[in-house]
């Protein structure tokens, strides 16, 4: 397939597909400061774990070019500052953090000496290090989960961790698009997910411009699809794994991996090592976004809800490890028991 | 609580609420002919098994009111005619089928020799009894239900079976009308239910109507729920269950039937006796209607999935008898093995 120019780097502009709009527009806009890279990922223009990594690291390099601060330790305070800026644009992805720490770090390593343009060359160059580890993560993650997908399968996947979702084909649909590039075919059922339709809106479209065919259901037909055997794996994404291989993910996975398990089926987590992190121990310590409640009690501006009742709208929830029949990962298929494999793979014991 | 005038019968005039409009607009529609029944109960603008039974009654009164025929024998030829129409408006809910035979042997219980009015009297009387029974029926639901709403519990419904969805007070929400008469206070959490939202736009209205506090969630949210324990129980209607206990419900009730169980919260069935059907066997032997792939595709005119996908749209699912952890009827509460407590309670051995 062509890929999706979901984030793209021309001549020093930052330039996105703005995903509120789809699949009903396909509108491509510039995100010229700090400001509105944090904009953009608050307000999901941008959105998906590795996606948001990336944003955010060019986003250190549009604010540094916009204030063009004339030597190199008032560059490093500007990075300083705008690193601890766009690390609040969103809790619950670790590849945000690990994306602007390595920033961080690649503006400490330049000489005070240096000039600001070398400063600047220095960051434009990490960030476009993020950027192509991001490809070629994907493509990893696709070539290690295609053998999942045999001939003639269902694949039942919540939300959006495709091409959308990072700069290259995606986490979860990773193994999609390479399974379809080894000319097997397969059908895809997209979980609409809920509030803000990423399943429909993004997934769905994307698939369906890839020529894979996908069936749109809402959430609550994942358990209905499952018991009539239409799909026979789950492939879903995640936005940071603990340490003993508990997974946020949107929110609906959990209850996904455990309908998977009511129902014998095998249930993947496709994520890079990025989203791996050592330093959190376990699910109960990932926080977990909430976001507003008219997500869940309009549309648009159509009022769905009554008022005066509560909402409660988490973003994500937590997959309990004992859920994940694997990780499909840019460094292999990880299979359980995970306190072996993950600090084995990931080069935690080092 | 002042009840809901979900659907009246006012001076030979059937009006109704139209539930299409909720939460935003309360507005009453009368429904002057058969046809105009058939419609309001396909468009969902009255819905519920109990609600369309009784409503469905009443469509035969219209109708032979509206065409008046001269005499009973085509008067009779006329209501036959009519209740084979309206049966067809839905497939899944038993109530219909059962208002519908019991008016059809009303009609043919009164002599050919009676005048016109005696025979729309005899429907009329046959159509109050059905609403009647109605009434009684949920506040029996109620009774044999409240005890299981413990002060201070969460209770999740999913869907609407409410005072909107019956006569009365609802088969689902019915204890807990009634536990709030016997002032225990307790926490409700709605399901939105996709794709037609009947949990925001009908449950949460009704019983943010009557006071008692509700929260809002998405249908992928119920699993975190249920994992935060915030719910004790879950309590859902029925739109028809099988003898050996199977129960087909709003699209999403299997789901949650299985995320019940695997967190260990028992999932209770509230539904009158009309809704058990001993000819149909088993779930699989229930048809299971699916509607439209726009009401997932689109919100109103706005399209918020691409074209050229495909759509899965079931309306109702079935949770199997082993899930269930007892029927909350107006005849008590049966509790498992079914095959024993079913033809007791519902006199199938006589």
């Amino acid at each position: 397939m062509a890929a999706i120019d979901t984030l793209a780097w021309q001549e020093r502009k930052l330039v996105i597909i703005d995903q509120t709009l789809l699949p009903g527009t396909l509108a491509h806009i510039a995100l010229a400061s700090a400001e509105a890279v944090w904009e953009a990922i608050k307000k999901l223009r941008i959105r998906g774990a590795p996606a948001i990594g990336v944003c955010a690291a060019y986003g250190v390099v549009v604010e540094v070019l916009r204030q063009a601060p004339a030597t190199t330790p008032l560059c490093k305070a500007l990075t300083r500052e705008t690193t601890a800026y766009l690390a609040t644009s969103r809790p619950t992805a670790v590849n945000l953090f690990y994306a602007l720490e390595r920033m961080a770090a690649a503006a400490e390593r330049v000489p005070d000496g240096a000039a600001a343009e070398a400063f600047i060359l220095a960051l434009e160059a990490e960030a476009q290090a993020i950027y192509d580890e991001d490809i070629a993560m994907c493509r990893a993650i696709g070539a290690h989960g295609a053998p999942l997908i045999q001939d003639g399968c269902g694949v039942l996947t919540h939300c959006n961790a495709g091409g959308l979702a990072t700069s290259g084909y995606g986490t979860a649909l990773a193994p999609m698009y390479m399974a379809q590039e080894q000319d097997r075919s397969f059908h895809v059922y997209a979980d609409e997910t809920r509030p803000l339709l990423q399943g429909a809106r993004l997934t769905a479209w994307e698939l369906h411009r890839a020529g894979i065919p996908v069936t749109l259901i809402c959430d609550n037909m994942a358990a209905v699809v499952m018991r009539e055997k239409k799909v026979q794996l789950v492939i879903v994404g995640a936005d940071r794994i603990a340490a003993n291989g508990d997974a946020a993910n949107k929110i609906g996975t959990y209850g996904v991996a455990l309908l998977a398990h009511a129902h014998g089926i095998p249930f993947y987590i496709a994520a890079p090592a990025s989203t791996f992190d050592k330093a959190t121990p376990s699910g109960s310590d990932i926080p977990i976004e909430e976001r507003n409640a008219e997500e869940i009690a309009c549309w648009e501006t159509y009022r769905t809800a009554p008022e005066g009742i509560q909402f409660y709208n988490p973003a994500f929830d937590v997959t309990p490890a004992s859920l994940i029949s694997g990780f499909i990962t840019d460094r292999g298929l990880l299979l359980p028991p995970y306190d072996a494999a993950l600090p084995k793979a990931l080069g935690w014991d080092a």
